[in-house]
């Protein structure tokens, strides 16, 4: 069973998951970037049951769970970092904290083909990938266990995808996580500070003074932030106030895929298709924080390597100005 | 001229420095791969003048400045995150905060030769590693415009080394680290909590127990920490409680030194010589938390990627147990 400890000193939790040393675990970084040439991909159309059973699909009408014919689809992480089973356990033992290592780790097949990346799909695809986030999202919210989901995608070897197969994960879990604790509280001492979410007021000061806008649709914009750990780095917020991913309106979904779409056309195009992470940001289920909190996509290209300084600091050194990146994503 | 900028939400800062775009920037990561192959090496002997002035060196007696005849030499970095230069401004705009870059940007080049790596150089060599790092801090301390150093090492190119010839960083900054200050802030509550620094608790049970020691010396213990973040991480932590690494004695260098290059030797023993990151983290120098904060020494080794989970979260999964890690590296 894995275990979540926690750092005696800072706020951080860490999986201690010793089922995931399965994968290769020495020389671990080549043995990444080799994955593409494997042969078999228990991901494409046909090898469905490589997988766990599936949790959702979108699929023809007429077709059978775990048989071809779907466009999309969900199932549980063959190498769960977290597991579904047990109730959560809390230990203590002076300063030290663990709880085992319940919860979920799901992955989202986001093609049956193995040759299209999501970032070339068609918008209607791209959305088929965030309602199906927001359905899981709302599955893992009715299991009183857990309380915080970080949905992401890694896409490319450097940014630690391990199988080149088009697809995002879901990690549900019993804590909420520190970066979402550090924008909720954050969030907070803005709304004190200055009587409104703060998310809203990059929104309206970036609108009002065209600063730092990448892309604006209906109802997003996707701007980047004052202040990016990372070249290119980019913020999808939407226009409407809401803490909670999970309640997003039909029609907002579509306009999510839309912008997401375009903004990886241009970072594509600008960056010669770089590897990239997505990360989801949503209020904890038990979040009191309506009116602070504000949910949002980061998009970070992988073009730099994250080293000493950052990892000893937590301060980052980016050498492209949100500004010039800014320009340069919306002119390209 | 660089620029701090600070995140509106999360209390993380970032340096915005162009100056470093002068280096290889698109598919940066595979550039730096193929940094080994380049023929000119700027750090080894011979081609002093292709760094800025030394401000320190260890070198033959009678041998000049930025000349031949050394055995460690620090200078200036040629790409600086920070600058030397100006006052420290703050400016803010709303929910904005910036200050100019100033600050500091040193390599420690640890070795005249291209052939020799830090963990195999002899003890005393190692030594003057440290002591090095002891000089600039002493040095930067007495800029008032200064406040918190980082100093640390990438070996390999997956570390997010540039340059194969064996060398250290520092990096002053005005403001304090965001790490280091939540490591201020957690070890105050524990302090708080526990009546005694929480460093100092974590030696006294690990050493009792025997649970998670790796190494042990006179001055020093090397532990596999509760909750690390990565596999095989090590703390190295002085056994007598100090807040301040730069009021370390001669001989706890030593025995630093002793303990370091013990570490590094079963580290490369056991993972086939690993890419790693080695970061030290001491206090503010503004820092009144002198009997609950304690500087220490983080070791990385990179064996995997960091992805879109830990990105997202502030998370972290670990596919091995510190007592396992612990385990082998006390045995290899």
């Amino acid at each position: 069973m894995p275990e979540l400890r926690k750092d005696p000193v800072v706020d951080r939790w860490v999986i201690i998951s010793e089922e995931r040393a399965a994968r290769p675990m020495s020389k671990w970084v080549k043995a990444r970037n080799a994955a593409e040439e494997e042969a078999f991909c228990p991901f494409c159309e046909g090898n469905e049951e490589s997988t766990p059973p599936e949790v959702l699909s979108f699929r023809d009408d007429g077709s059978q769970a775990d048989k071809p014919g779907w466009r999309l689809r969900a199932v549980p992480n063959k190498f769960p970092a977290l597991r579904w089973d047990g109730d959560v356990k809390i230990e203590t033992d002076g300063v030290y904290e663990k709880v085992n290592g319940v919860g979920v780790h799901e992955v989202i097949i986001e093609t049956p083909r193995h040759d299209e990346q999501l970032a070339c799909l068609p918008t209607e695809r791209m959305a088929d990938l965030f309602r199906a986030a927001r359905m899981r999202i709302l599955e893992f919210k009715r299991d009183k266990r857990l309380n915080c989901v970080q949905f992401f995608k890694n896409h490319g070897p450097e940014s630690g995808a391990s199988l080149n197969h088009s697809h995002s994960q879901i990690i549900a879990m019993p804590v909420a996580s520190k970066h979402i604790k550090e924008e909720i509280y954050g969030s907070r001492r803005c709304y004190i500070e200055i009587g409104k979410c703060v998310y809203c007021d990059i929104i309206d000061k970036s609108l009002a003074r065209g600063e730092r806008i990448i892309l604006e649709n209906a109802d997003f914009v996707a701007i980047a932030p004052f202040a990016p750990r990372f070249a290119y780095e980019t913020l999808i917020l939407p226009k409407e106030h809401s803490h909670r991913f999970e309640e997003i309106e039909d029609d907002a979904v579509d306009s999510l895929a839309e912008i997401f779409g375009e903004l990886m056309k241009r970072v594509n195009a600008l960056l010669d298709s770089p590897p990239y992470n997505m990360m989801l940001h949503t209020a904890p289920f038990d979040s009191a924080n309506g009116e602070s909190y504000h949910w949002h996509v980061e998009l970070m290209p992988v073009l730099t390597r994250v080293a000493g300084f950052e990892w000893g600091s937590g301060f980052h050194i980016n050498p492209v100005a949100p500004e010039e990146a800014a320009r340069l994503l919306r002119k390209v």
